[in-house]
């Protein structure tokens, strides 16, 4: 009675770990290296103790167009904070801002950029800090989807995350964003605890005060976990090396290169957005997450590229 | 049959989770917090994924007397590195190192110390340092025990540390010594593997050399975790506050503020040195793991002292 239903379509959908993914090259591949990881007795089985897949988070496990979800928050903070700053109104780059003037702000440079990042990220305690992160998250909207920043979790990629750590892997993320920008938030949207946040940070000051202990945040960059900084970032805080690494763009060459060539089975995968209808199309020539030397160094490191377009059934939770 | 052995004495001698501890405050104050915090309903009772307990490694895990392992490994790598280094020999603070000279050692100061600890740590690949440090392991003995320095992890300490992880806390080594220093053991003597140990670094720099990817080791410090660092370098790396902390110098005290000073149940713990038969006796004018400030603080903040000489009965695994 009970074989037709539990041996039928249904059990056979439930027991397929990715099935938001059409089968091509880059979910076979995934399946693959999953499979030789977890086979005890051959060349590729990897101990569990080091089965570490990290992954980058803007452009790799939630959109960065048409600007990184960080970028936005700090656009909105300098907003808030400028009527308790009336010099802003004449001074660049905050001025760009508050005039929504994006060429002035481009102009600005990378430069300009730190000095928005430091206003809005610095000045108040850590925990303060997540606060703020908390209350902009709840009431922000992305420009293009109108939903919650953290609404936009790829779909296909949490399914890649929930498969590695169903077979024991620890998952990491590992981005160029701030990390204290990231906490409050990744366990809940991808699963992924705190101390498995590994991101770029500006440098805090332990301070006691009226008899309370603080960390301060100070407007200093401490770390930029970005490019060659992203090994660098993993080996500090993991103190292991990878044997999974899933990026999107050239600042995860390095990550891919430390992950994958180190003489042993590996997984390297690049997110290619392809996907101009339910997301976006770019890659050589944008401004954010540029994919151009990372996807010419794939095929010679045997790196899987994700053609979002045709490897994503569905893209996003509302994406039906 | 069964009922007597098993309700006899040895049962109840295993159901003991400190056997190696004598009755006392200290004792019973972690019991009491750990029951507390593993109790669901009340108002102490800590989820299982805040149970986070950090530990001062350098005079709580195991000796810093007659100074730290660590420095003992950099001096005798500057010895070995000697040959190569010609010029060391009428340049402080080598010459020092060289001729023995333990009185100009500690006239070059701090500053001194870091060109020596650089020397030692420095000018090699990441991999490369943790092969120097094993070997180092493996070679050098303790000179007051005359053993390995792994052989000297405080036994009624390793019990505390499985006790909580029995309990569901994550232990985390939170040192002034160098993360790469301990990584290649902390899993083996104490049960902490890499991603759990938080200390003092150099920079690295990732750089791809004959196609291999490498992470080298700088002459540059990065981070000192050792006194207002240490909440800095917990946040930065687990990003949760602990609810227990053990050390035992005037450079934990920041650490148990951090700890104990949230507005819930915590447990602070430090390490009194009070046993020269056994190990050491030293606290306000040690050089190394001055216990002072702490001393004076534990009081009001409710922090339980152990008194090595009264509340350990075994101080090492050789010492019975
Ligand atoms: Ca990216
Ligand atoms: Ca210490």
């Amino acid at each position: 009675m009970l074989g037709g239903p539990l041996l039928g379509s249904p059990a056979l959908a439930q027991s397929d770990p990715l099935p938001l993914w059409n089968d091509g090259a880059a979910r076979r591949a995934i399946l693959a290296f999953v499979a030789a990881a977890t086979t005890p007795g051959t060349p590729d089985f990897v101990p569990p103790d080091q089965r570490i897949a990290v992954f980058d988070n803007d452009g790799t496990l939630w959109p960065e167009q048409p600007m990184y979800g960080q970028l936005a928050f700090a656009l909105d903070r300098v907003r808030a904070l400028a009527p308790l700053n009336p010099a802003w109104k004449n001074r660049q780059p905050f001025k760009a801002v508050l005039d929504g003037d994006l060429k002035a702000l481009a102009e600005a440079g990378e430069r300009g950029l730190v000095e928005l990042v430091m206003a809005a990220h610095a000045g108040m305690t850590a925990s303060d800090f997540t606060g703020i992160v908390e209350r902009w998250l709840a009431s922000a909207r992305h420009p293009h989807f109108g939903r919650p920043y953290t609404d936009l979790a790829y779909q296909p990629m949490l399914e890649v995350m929930a498969y590695l750590r169903a077979n024991g892997f620890r998952t990491f993320i590992v981005s160029g964003g701030g990390v204290e920008f990231m906490r409050p938030w990744t366990e809940r949207v991808y699963g992924v605890p705190p101390g498995q946040v590994i991101g770029s940070s500006i440098k805090t000051r332990f301070e006691m005060r009226d008899g309370r202990p603080e960390l301060f945040r100070l407007p200093e960059i401490d770390f930029i976990d970005d490019g060659p900084g992203k090994p660098v970032g993993i080996n500090a805080h993991i103190g292991q090396r990878p044997v999974a690494a899933f990026g999107n763009s050239d600042g995860d060459l390095q990550m891919l290169q430390w992950t994958t060539l180190a003489g042993r089975r590996s997984l390297g995968v690049l997110i290619h957005h392809t996907d101009a209808a339910r997301e976006f199309a770019y890659d050589r020539d944008s401004e954010f997450g540029r994919l151009d030397k990372a996807l010419d160094a794939a095929p010679g490191n045997g790196w899987s590229i994700v053609n979002m377009k045709d490897d994503w059934k569905q893209v996003f939770a509302f994406d039906r």
